[in-house]
């Protein structure tokens, strides 16, 4: 069921409200002369009328009960913000030059997760246009961008917003979005837009004025849980539904991330994601090409990614966390928090292999057994990286990894990730070792809620054991500090650390055993003591094995190489890549006795 | 992991107490010696000792942090009740005659509910055993006792239980259980019992003082929800996995009936239910015949009943609510609470045809969608009823069907159940149409308690359009009521409708077409404003067509059964059965129209 405002041409315009348990509604234009037209309501509570005399650009509001006046929950654009009204919005007239446009597969995409507002100076969609070219350069073809659902002032990670259809009015607003995202296609870039189904922010949130959005059965880790499953549950379910064609249909998106799927919380025999990606297959017929659903997921549970065919709710892929944190603990020597979990070679091991490090077994974290196997999913279905927006900013300081570990270690970093069968993924900066932090930033306007959120976030930090003062979310300042320094990737360190990560993405777009995400085609081992992992992948063309040591220290072992001609494509150590000269020798043989160095990776391929 | 006290021989006795957060625990052994010894706990939370010199029949406690005095959680046997201390129980010595029992197979089933405490005058477990003889008689071979797990006083439908290992004092304890069950399965009956994973009952609940049971996560039907997701969860499934497996064990219980499983609320990735049903399937290898779970689930939810294969979690059958409120709601033409959601022919129809009604469209009650398709279920996997507990007791009067229906109503209903592609189910009495209510009924000790009972009961029963005093839930009296009068079922009408119950399943076990619970054999057509329904039902050897009228008056149609040569094998009508004589003729000749009695059915047979 289509919600929100719709312009028909000729200046009419279709309103529809989901309000089931209202009595009386009326749509209020606020053109020159305000005008209010009463609605009627069907009998699945939705309220519609077609409106004459209404522009493109014409603000509104709904009137309900005949005396609360509350922008539209399904507002198109907040041209003033949470705390204004809505503004028709005509989608049909921009100029989109995509025709010809088919995506990138899945199976090929290299992930660039970028923040609109800190990704360059101007934090806007426009100014992202000039460094397509950059990303493009270096391999990228999807981005992946955090939230642009209007929220509270101009400085937020985007999971604060509260409306859920509008396009952020400090970005840009709906035309800028629209191209931006026309640009990413003509580099060849997909676009994945990050949308929260799982809560509504807190500031400008008045869902609970118009009908039964949430639901006081659960209790959810932001607020009110989403009513997915409880009387009225329908026009929930549906707004979200609709949510997501909404950016396939009007934005030429290409696949959405789903935000913290845990937090959809319901008991129902229709899970909301098997209902969601049984819509978007419909869509992606429609539309002629496939669209992407990947989730944010905290479960393990296979069922997410499974075929629809044998139970599974047909998800796409989704963030495999478990790989972060065994190689963000192998790195770093972490321990503290969901960290303890991991920091054995064992647990990435079973990662490249598997997927999920807990499929099943007790987690001494979670103080219960945890998830399920996923062994039997191919590699495709699963997207790892070494640093996400999460993993940066939920820490007191902000550290990216380029302040945990040392240069060498970044290298590393970036080798276990693309060299595993999975779809790997970079937060931006990552690519050239960006120094700057992520806070957590905000920009409420509601002082109590301010002091509540510092609250809530010292306390969040309690379980952190590193040192250092919390930056105050709400200061300019500190959303001022993540700005990327876009210049740094043409220095020193900095640039040799891109240029290892464009290779590594030619690699694996040239070299068919690495280009095949197939972990049945793939073979690891390690020595637990010695912190070094050998990893083999191969397909019919070719074969590459690859030695990853994380060892800050040099480490010396008998070289154990299948059978073959291995001769070394990339060694991480060479002083191209501004380290100490060669690690491994340039042909691998069984039986020698060779000496690493520390927290180096080399890579051999049958020749 | 086992749980409770363990009994090893040569009065040695080994404990096992789930406790993960307490620092301190002893067992107290209550011989004429008072003794306490320290327990030690293992890496999972379990406290253990294995102790000499106590004899099966000695009675126990835990001491907790040095100070709280409590009885087993895993109780095996409670000989004064909910608040005094558990029993030592050896199970190894009871003389088991049952050596060569197979079982009875789902498919063949014919379920009679029963509530031991009502069942006969003394409500004793050996009392039940002089009436197998009948029920045998009458066709019954699975009997499901409604729980005996150990709860406060005498008087309970056995949801308040609070010892789920404990078999009820008054109703015979252990030993009785065990001998009413060998006699079972000497006359050739499966015994289903009814288990409640999904709540602990209010009075003698003591398990918040062992560890983290509850969880406030989530809002629970029956006070605090079971942690079956949460940390230390592990815990609490295990709790309830080695229950179902006890009686299995001990006991020779051929089937669980889980109680309400939509209030086993958990997010993880390895549903309760799935895991149950694999140890389940595991212990049947090992004892070598095949056990059954049945689930009553208000969720009309297909994973439930679904092969594990294709991701459901492999519970053998459920209870088919909807095909209860689809006949009753015919019968009666009652239309409040959840019978709104029902009343038409169709409803029974698509019951007959799929299973669930609700199969994902809106159920104008629940405010929203409802249920998943059970379309390609096999007919073995779906329990049916005309009556139950539930159904008669949540009612202001506890009518049972034969207070609300007249006599000819019950035949019919008789005729609804036993002509279906599904396990027929009674409850008790219903087979000569017991006249007595069946209350809901407690004997609490906690004043405060039986006040909110009341109080909340009286609540629920707002709901209620009937008229019609309450009765006192604590009064002996309300109990006393709720007798069988055995005596019942050789007189008069209440005999002809035995007789008939008979008929309808010797039948059953005879004809093919209705042995063979294929719904793809199964065809269903109806007249929906006369109330009249075709029902038809085929396999290689045999087919069955059946007529079944709802209309309170007569009802006259053209006669179109399918090509063959049809002949009468049943007339609920005739004077046989206490009518007013034959309904439809011997024959049944296509394009002949015929007139039908009201609230009857007949059955017919190519010959």
């Amino acid at each position: 069921m289509r919600i929100g405002s719709h312009y028909l041409g000729n200046d009419r315009c279709e309103f529809s409200l989901w309000a089931p348990t209202l009595q009386e509604v009326a749509v209020q234009i606020l053109s020159s002369e305000r005008r209010l037209i009463p609605m009627q309501q069907d009998e699945e509570g939705y309220w519609k009328v077609t409106v004459e005399g209404v522009a493109p650009g014409t603000l509104y509001n709904y009137e309900l009960e005949g005396n609360i006046e509350r922008a539209d929950p399904a507002s198109h654009f907040q041209p003033q913000g949470v705390h204004g009204p809505s503004e028709v919005v005509e989608h049909s007239t921009f100029a989109w030059t995509d025709k010809s446009w088919s995506g990138v597969p899945l199976e090929e995409m290299i992930i660039y997760e970028l923040h609109v507002g800190t990704f360059t100076d101007a934090g806007t969609f426009e100014s992202m246009i000039p460094r397509l070219k950059d990303l493009r350069e270096l391999g990228i073809n999807a981005i992946e961008i955090m939230p642009v659902a209007q929220f509270p002032g101009e400085r937020n990670w985007g999971y604060d917003g509260v409306f859920p259809f509008a396009v952020q009015n400090s970005y840009g607003g709906p035309e800028a979005f629209k191209k931006s995202i026309d640009a990413c296609h003509q580099h060849g870039i997909s676009v994945i837009l990050d949308v929260v189904f799982n809560h509504i922010g807190p500031e400008g949130n008045y869902f609970a004025d118009f009908g039964p959005y949430f639901t006081k059965k659960y209790s959810g880790d932001w607020g009110d849980a989403m009513n997915f499953d409880g009387q009225y549950s329908d026009g929930v379910r549906n707004y979200f539904i609709e949510n997501a064609l909404y950016w396939f249909e009007n934005y030429h998106i290409d696949g959405l991330r789903l935000d913290a799927i845990q937090a959809i919380l319901e008991f129902g025999a229709r899970p909301f994601l098997r209902e969601l990606s049984d819509a978007v297959a419909e869509i992606s017929q429609k539309i002629g090409r496939k669209l992407y659903l990947i989730a944010e997921s905290d479960l393990n549970d296979v069922r997410t990614i499974r075929s629809r065919e044998i139970g599974g709710y047909g998800i796409d892929a989704q963030w495999n966390d478990d790989f972060h944190h065994s190689l963000h603990t192998l790195l770093t020597g972490e321990n503290d928090r969901y960290y303890q979990d991991f920091g054995k070679l064992a647990h990435i091991e079973k990662s490249y292999r598997e997927g999920f490090v807990y499929s099943g077994q007790y987690a001494p974290h979670r103080k219960r057994r945890h998830g399920s196997s996923s062994v039997e999913e191919p590699g495709y279905k699963f997207v790892v990286f070494s640093q996400t927006h999460d993993q940066i900013g939920n820490r007191v300081l902000a550290e990216r990894l380029s302040q945990l570990v040392a240069f060498e270690g970044l290298k590393l970093a970036a080798g276990a990730v693309f060299l595993s069968a999975f779809v790997p993924f970079l937060f931006m900066g990552e690519e050239y070792g960006e120094s700057a932090p992520f806070f957590y930033f905000i920009s409420h306007s509601d002082e109590p809620l301010i002091e509540i959120i510092r609250k809530s976030k010292a306390e969040e930090f309690k379980a952190f054991t590193g040192r250092g003062e919390m930056q105050d979310p709400q200061s300019p300042d500190t959303f001022n500090k993540c700005k990327l320094n876009w210049e740094l990737r043409t220095e020193g360190k900095h640039q040799a650390l891109w240029e290892l990560h464009r290779q590594l993405i030619q690699m694996r777009q040239t070299i068919p055993a690495l280009k095949k995400l197939d972990k049945k085609c793939l073979e690891v081992s390690g020595i637990e003591d010695d912190k070094i992992l050998f990893l083999r992948r191969w397909n019919d063309d070719s074969q590459i094995f690859a030695i990853l040591n994380f060892n800050l220290e040099d480490v010396t072992f008998t070289a154990a190489p299948p059978v073959g001609n291995w001769q070394k494509i990339l060694d991480s150590s060479e002083r191209k890549w501004m380290g100490s000269g060669t690690s491994l020798p340039d042909n691998l043989e069984a039986g020698k006795q060779v000496t690493m160095k520390p927290q180096s990776f080399v890579v051999y391929e049958v020749k």
